[in-house]
């Protein structure tokens, strides 16, 4: 049987789980576009420009473990570039579709629109090479094997990768495979990971106090709650590290909390450096979860990571993870972790007073409930939402190693799509949400209901804690925030606060309604932030720009 | 005398004639921003996002030569690249300083954000590379002779520079150059210039019928005038190429029309195909200027480009262009073209009868003024401009060969810095705006009062001439489009034209009056495209996506 490029690029992203593309139409594309259109199995989402297309289709994957994105050549692939790295860097799977002139220009070297008139058709591969784990030039003779290869190299490693769909080839019939795409997930020889295991074990058996670390690779790996079992059946220790918020119940029985270093807990700092046992999962150190690299991780320590080991000095490639820790610790992936939900108490505070970032998130805190998909802009949202305990069963968003501001918001377009009935919370800044604000309209479009809540401070106060307090670069435009859907053309229910009182009253009417869109502008002091980014300003000053720099500033 | 680096970058940029640096803050740009804050020669100009800011900066240097943009490391850079290779594509010269992680951490590979934290800093560098003409990684010790390397670099060629400018080097001071900036025009040799002017002036004197052809790279090298006193003195007919709008006087004496091959106007086709001594001056061959590539033009003709000639098959390299221009003919660029205006005669249309491009734009035409900056953004709007005559004096900006949707808007904020005693008009369609809009914002703050003109149709009616007339990936949510200025908290005297009627009202209330920002939302059928774009859309169809495929579309 045969079947129409376009079409088999379709099948196999639905056998592959998709439902939704996103993109904005251009020239090449618009042949692939009308495939899309045509097949039921699909839905194709546009996008006010395509860097939003990219952030959406990040925050898609983020639940649904796969999206799409399809720009056309050039001028919009270099637009989504930045969402494309930020995938890349916090391993989110998505397939980027760049529809690109017909072969027949590609192979003359033809000077067209949206090229630099050299004649060369890699530029653009070869930008975005670093940022995808594979990539491939479709043709009709190669798109059987190339196609399945670049869906499989994305699933196995959870990170975007680059396909080029010549336009003059999305309607030339093909020998349709007799096989559906299957992802053929990697498996590890049973005897090297019984000896790995064993090594692991004894280790173990050794130790007097083991400690696991948790990072975020474990939850976009899809082993995070095995590691909880781990925890409670062998009554371990674990912490997680800062780019792992929430992907550990944090009322599990042996959770110590957030390890960054200098800036952890002295209590778990203690635990985890003086362990003679320390089990890494998933690791990525970085300047934001390690206290800017004044941490200290004993020397000998087990490292996990999706498909190697390493133990002490030993190092042992091509290890499948949930493999090994079936075959160590006997624990399946998906049984559920115990939990328990905390409230906060809240301190009493005249319900008059000015809000502060002190008096907000207790409060959110407990308005968040389980099942709660939950996104935090980088800056005073996220660090607002790492000083409060989240419900376990709800999923947090945020994008603390790329920290690209204005992410959260196309993300969030993202999130609603593949999660229709949670109710979706925003917590975005002033300045953040001016980035990419354009996308509040397509989620009018889609008739989608999130709550948005815009911090209002009056420009960029995470700049403002690391340099420029009183600068005016650090200024922004002030908005109407609230009458944003009124001029997308759609409606939202709106909610303006600036004292304890407003926010209390506010929650209180949201609490039980997620009918309408909401957008809640709360007002807050230009220089008042989460009490961590107010430590967190003077290290990074110190650390970007040197103490010769510093000592020039009054701060 | 001992200079802050950040302060001797600035005096650098003031030598070469900045005044306005665009940009947004990041963690890696803050030393440097304090610094030019502090400099009173200097005025930061913060945009909403950073392809904005490189669309501003690409704008502002279409008009003053040379602009300036900052970004910080990764996620700005990544974000502003488009706007960067558009201003490759289209020969506009920035300075793009990315302020980069510390030396320090770059030199030992720290895994910090904004990278993939792979210790590799090479990544953004090689991205930028194919679209910028110098790049430079800025130290202490090499920033004398590289920082002028590259700003030479950038004004020698009219394209983007790449600078990186480590965060903790801005304040450290160096030994200051004597000799402030200056750029040095290359010089022909005199001998070599005299043998290449004879040649030229032995062809033309043989030849019977000469004609010039000029492209836009004469206007973005400062030689279009000289080009059209050529025309004058020495009687010979001239063409443009439709990527060089309004570069010459349309009612130059010898002014033939718009050369585009198989599209061109039949005495245009013939002239410039037959002649024997066809002069081309800055051209470049590209889809959309010769009728996707049905064009013929003379095998023997003469090629001038900025720094080269050729003359049937002999090259000369290193050719000055405005010293070959001055032997040959003896001609000063400087002295100013003739000129006439032209009014157009409008038919008489019933004033109730609904708009449409074939009505709007010969009542624009007539609207138009010299010393107008004018800006058609891609797709209906560069469309309907071009088939009118625009008043020579005026300026007119759009991006043909790079074709960027949405870059008009932001550039007008650029266009608007750059020349603030002029009137400034945008032609935008409702789907480009979407992907930008947010710098209205900026417009507003910096208290400008453009007159953008939104034409609203529904969709992408570029592409719904191309393919999916009715397809719903072409359709767009509608907007309240008049009322985006007071959501940006700014003020706008507003328009809604249907009819003839209203739009000759509107323009009769808009004549003598530039003391507002003006938004005039213009209502299109959807399926309504200048005329060019009617024909265009079945060639583009053809050349992409091939007769196969065009066979299973019911146009």
């Amino acid at each position: 049987m045969y079947i129409a490029i376009g079409d088999f690029l379709n099948q196999r992203l639905k056998q592959a789980g998709i439902t939704y593309v996103f993109g904005v139409p251009g020239d090449f594309n618009l042949s692939y576009l009308e495939q899309i259109e045509a097949d039921r199995g699909l839905q194709f989402i546009g996008t006010c420009n395509e860097l939003n297309g990219a952030y959406a289709a990040d925050g898609y994957a983020r639940i649904k473990q796969l999206s799409v994105l399809v720009t056309t050549y050039g001028v919009g692939d270099l637009s989504a570039i930045n969402g494309i790295a930020g995938a890349f860097a916090e391993h989110v799977p998505i397939v980027h579709i760049s529809s690109i002139p017909p072969l027949h220009a590609v192979k003359h070297g033809a000077p067209l629109h949206h090229t630099l008139l050299d004649g060369n058709y890699d530029h653009i591969m070869n930008c975005i090479r670093p940022f995808t784990v594979a990539q491939t030039r479709l043709t009709p003779e190669n798109i059987v094997d190339e196609l399945d290869r670049v869906l499989s190299a994305c699933l196995r490693y959870k990170q975007p990768v680059h396909i080029q769909l010549p336009s003059d080839i999305t309607h030339i019939r093909i020998k349709q495979p007799t096989q559906p795409f299957q992802y053929q997930h990697y498996q590890t020889d049973k005897d090297y990971l019984k000896r790995v295991s064993q090594k692991i074990q004894s280790k173990l058996q050794e130790a007097k106090n083991p400690v696991l670390l948790i990072d975020h690779l474990a939850d976009k790996f899809g082993f995070a709650s095995a590691i909880q079992h781990i925890s409670e059946k062998q009554k371990i220790p674990l912490a997680i590290l800062g780019t792992a918020k929430n992907i550990i119940s944090e009322s599990a029985s042996y959770y110590l909390g957030t390890y960054s270093g200098i800036a952890s807990l002295p209590n778990v700092k203690a635990t985890v450096e003086t362990s003679d046992c320390l089990i890494c999962f998933g690791t990525q150190i970085a300047d934001i979860n390690t206290g800017f690299f004044h941490y200290q991780l004993p020397e000998n320590r087990i490292t996990i990571q999706p498909y190697s080991v390493s133990i002490d000095d030993e190092n042992f490639e091509g290890i499948e993870i949930l493999g090994l820790i079936h075959e160590t610790f006997h624990i399946e992936n998906d049984s559920q972790p115990i939990h328990q939900s905390q409230t906060l108490t809240i301190k009493k505070n005249n319900p008059r007073d000015a809000l502060s970032h002190k008096t907000l998130w207790p409060l959110i805190a407990n308005f968040l409930k389980p099942n709660d998909i939950i996104l935090g802009e980088a800056g005073c949202s996220s660090s607002g939402l790492n000083s409060i305990p989240l419900p376990f069963e709800a999923k947090y968003i945020s994008q603390p190693i790329w920290s690209s501001i204005g992410y959260t918001l196309p993300a969030l377009l993202g999130t609603l799509l593949a999660s229709p009935q949670a109710r979706h919370l925003l917590f975005i800044g002033d300045g953040s949400l001016q980035l990419t604000v354009q996308e509040i309209s397509t989620i009018i479009r889609h008739q989608l209901k999130p709550i948005i809540f815009i911090l209002n401070n009056g420009g960029y106060t995470v700049e403002r804690k690391i340099l420029g307090q009183q600068a005016k670069y650090n200024d922004i435009q002030n908005w109407r925030y609230t009458e944003l859907a009124h001029v997308f053309y759609g409606e939202a229910r709106t909610f303006h606060v600036e004292t304890l009182q407003d926010l209390q009253d506010t929650l209180s009417h949201l609490e039980n309604d997620t009918s309408q869109l909401t957008l809640v502008e709360i007002k807050l002091p230009k220089l008042d932030a989460p009490e961590s980014l107010n430590k967190f300003g003077a290290v990074v000053a110190n650390y970007d720009y040197g103490t010769y720099a510093m000592s020039k500033f009054k701060h």
